[in-house]
């Protein structure tokens, strides 16, 4: 019962410092996504392919959340975007009091789109707003048809769901069939896209995605 | 620090249940192993191919956890091996209260070895003991080779660490040379396995590490 009443103060004063957040970045026509995926599943390679294919359109910023170590922000660098690495230092989620603090570093008026690339879990990032406009679930080939139905909630609050790694379909016994089934199941309103970060098939897509969300934040905001 | 607080006294209950757990399975002379991983590294597979392997030479009980669905449970079942699943309802662990509660529904007595297949998680199970002698953590080719630096607790608390899905590793750019030195730069004690559910490769190297423990364990309980 404690642990329980905790946890709805622990939340509550997470959503109020999210709607903070979410207010500053339409204020700032600032179209923000919340990335969130398994350990694995490709999150920094979809944000390398979409800093490649963007990097002429749209001005993208990211702000990478990671237990340890500062491997996926060196690896953003690359691609010239202004990044921000919080460390959790053992907290299995971000949570809006860290992307509030991280945004800070960023100048926001020189973005169009900026990224959040959540800590790698099915679970627990899902209770936490963290102020962004939508969220895009990434879910790997290599991880079986069967997550969307055993980690249910982190799907039933996609906005789009990307089936990664499908350069690796012939190697495993995933079913994309089966999982756009599963995922619109449990969510009518969830987008699916399918992609390779290694061959780049469907980026473009994904990209075209994003692209319509920033015209639309721009005349919603 | 409220929270820390609670934390500590939610961490310090579950390890008084799991030493009452450990203490009945010692007196059971019952191999206790905690099977960890990301969602999708291959839990579950490798739970089917222990059975296939050991089915003439132990008998193997199965307690899985899961947030939904008992998709896993009923895989186990057609190995004809007696399994209880625990569907957690969100929580992104199991903790030893509910293991506590699962192997009253087992014949201890019957078995010789129970594997326990925790919730898809690489942050939260770290720090909650069930009760078990050996933590086995999964660790996938499609995952990324720089998974253990990113997870460091999880990897820094195993016994034995199984690179599974090797027959992946000519489709991706995972270096299991690289792995194997950061799982042993966190970690010098833990055992590093290869194997591949898919092909059996690997299967009878991880078997006879799994029978090596059940004779320690014979002799130490």
């Amino acid at each position: 019962m404690e642990v329980i009443t905790l946890e709805r103060k622990v939340l509550a004063k997470n959503d109020e410092i999210a709607a903070e957040n979410r207010r500053l970045f339409s204020d700032k026509k600032l179209l923000v996504v919340n990335l969130l995926s398994s350990p694995g599943a490709g999150k920094t390679s979809l944000l390398e392919r979409t800093l490649e294919n963007c990097r002429d359109r749209a001005k993208i910023g990211v702000v990478v959340g990671d237990i340890q170590t500062d491997n996926d922000a060196r690896r953003i660098d690359i691609y010239q975007a202004p990044v921000v690495q919080i460390i959790t230092s053992g907290s299995c989620h971000l949570d809006s009091k860290m992307v509030q603090s991280a945004v800070e570093k960023l100048n926001l008026d020189a973005l169009d789109i900026l990224i959040i690339e959540n800590v790698g879990n099915l679970v627990c990032p899902t209770n936490f707003d963290l102020g962004e406009h939508y969220r895009v679930v990434v879910l790997s080939t290599a991880e079986g048809t069967d997550k969307p139905l055993k980690y249910p909630a982190m799907f039933h609050r996609a906005d789009c769901v990307i089936i990664n790694k499908i350069d690796l379909l012939p190697f495993t016994n995933f079913s994309v069939d089966e999982a756009r089934t599963s995922i619109s199941g449990l969510n009518s309103g969830a987008v699916i896209i399918e992609t390779s970060c290694r061959t780049g098939e469907g980026i473009d897509i994904w990209c075209k995605w994003l692209f319509g969300k920033i015209i639309k934040q721009r005349v919603t905001a």
